[in-house]
């Protein structure tokens, strides 16, 4: 039921300029299968890769902070794909075990304190910007 | 319809106790209404507590790491309290405009590309522990 | 930016015969909000309607029971007006603080460990129906 | 990609006490994947067990209504693993097929529902607390 | 762990007359296995049975329309079974596939911009039925 | 605590560039609060609104069924602003009450379908591109 892949090798020229410049901007020769599959539609295909290059890029937050976020999002949806990928993105960009853990405790909790907060529809606190409760 | 916040002066020892923490711990002279929200059950209220103290301590992580992990998890859920909370949490931590901005646009970016992953059914990468195709 | 609510003196024949029904079977005198929505959509009405005495008639679980099931899916997803409504009805059918408070811990607490599964991927044991890993 | 299990025989002293305490709490000679998943970062495996036990013990709820609870927000999250032990949870505490089937009916239902009141943005009845249509 | 799939050979009567009009309805000589699982509890079958029918029949929105809708909930829902069926119907019904990486284009967009709106807590323009900023 | 607005009497010129091209590509005088949210951080504005004017343009589906997708992701994910944006979209795209009324009850439906096939764990029939059950 998956999209077929669409390989270098059988990709038109506006595709492999798109993985052309994924391993030349990751110093790598080789594209993940995410590029693979949106290349069925070269307009996605570019857009995605130009919003990923310009938001990922090294900011005001450091590149490994994002794909901590990025993980963070993607086991909040349940996507294995994309805990798959950026878990070993953030790897390679020095994330350990036991920083894995503590953000995987993070979510956790943040998913739990979530729900306690809906449930008893907490109402915000002025110091956070809330009304008053005279108001 | 929110539950009624208990206030220090109605509380019992129980809660107070855990009050008490929370404003030495965070060296403040308040706590906020989630706490109050929960006192309504005080063993979830201490389990709680008890759990935030553990988790979002400095570790592998940094605190602010931590905060920006739970906004992104808050944002991803749509809990209004929960991101108005710890974004005051993370701008005590030294947050800036441009970091928030920056955490935002990852969590879009995350949360569209989780589902251009499952709308294609990407299948995971071997590299990244994913089956062989001819397996 | 709310649907206007389609009141009884306002709604038609069609409209006041699910009304009339709902007030029937539950033995009160008025129609909550939601039905007053829905009858903007006289055919969605009439079909939710009868979906929701059916499913939530007494059987093998009890009425109670049914609506924590209700509440509980319902903090999940955030729905302010679904926590609400049925947290009434709970309350009309017997539900005590306690029991509300500790529903509230248990969706909290799966909720977080929904993210640890899924975060460690962990499979599922032979035990609970999962392959082997030797298959 | 699955976190690799920590099998008894492989575990240290402070993992194996919490796998002796998950056994003898339960009365029975195995534990289940999730905690050789969570054992890779033993606060965080004596931290839910810890939570597990406290939330899940007999209360204003009975255990089985805690697995019914449990099960509705796993199916609401997609969780896999989560429906497949808690499923087996609640059957080895009396769960029969017929009961199984109205706690999906419900949760299905309510999944429903919930849209169409968050589609319609139905305002909250001031008998559910809601604010006056004129205030 | 899958609940096992009542087959027509195996099906009672009340199941059968449910597969049977399924088929007849549709023009087809089999039945897929959501109603083979459904079967398991014949209310349920009969009820959404029922109501697919109703929902998703011709009307001020046409079929194909509709099955696209169906998709782009089951994205972002991520229920692998339902993006598999609905993607089957909907290229029945004519869907191209720039038709479809055009839908998954929308749904990844929306996901996004659903979490910008949410993050940045924008308030409803007047103009949309939001409140006047003076009120 | 919502992000104060920035309106384009106080916008710098590269984001009175982006409002004014909003204006122009929709013929309106006026730019909607998404977009003054967004203004906090020029380069996400001008991105984001890059990638709406792209994806939701006339093309293999038309416009008011991707505004449709739209309210369906929105709906799905309790969005209140992107509800009540896109359904003012759609308004002005033609959609009538009765096409919103039809569109909500799809939505609804698959949100209760996608949980009865994972509470019921249903196998991707081979027709729809699932495995054999002997493979």
């Amino acid at each position: 039921m998956s999209a077929e892949l669409i390989e270098y090798a059988a990709a038109s020229d506006r595709v492999r300029a798109v993985y052309d410049d994924i391993m030349k901007t990751r110093g790598t020769d080789w594209v993940n299968n995410f590029w693979k599959g949106l290349a069925h539609h070269p307009p996605t295909l570019e857009r995605v890769w130009r919003d990923v290059k310009e938001v990922m890029q090294p900011g005001a937050l450091d590149p490994l902070v994002k794909e901590l976020v990025y993980i963070a999002v993607s086991v909040t949806n349940n996507c294995r794909y994309c805990i798959a990928s950026h878990t070993a993105s953030a790897r390679n960009k020095g994330m350990s075990e036991q920083q894995f853990a503590e953000l995987l405790a993070v979510v956790g909790l943040a998913n739990e304190t979530n729900r306690l907060v809906i449930g008893y529809d907490v109402p915000v606190d002025e110091r956070f910007g809330g009304k008053s409760p005279g108001a």
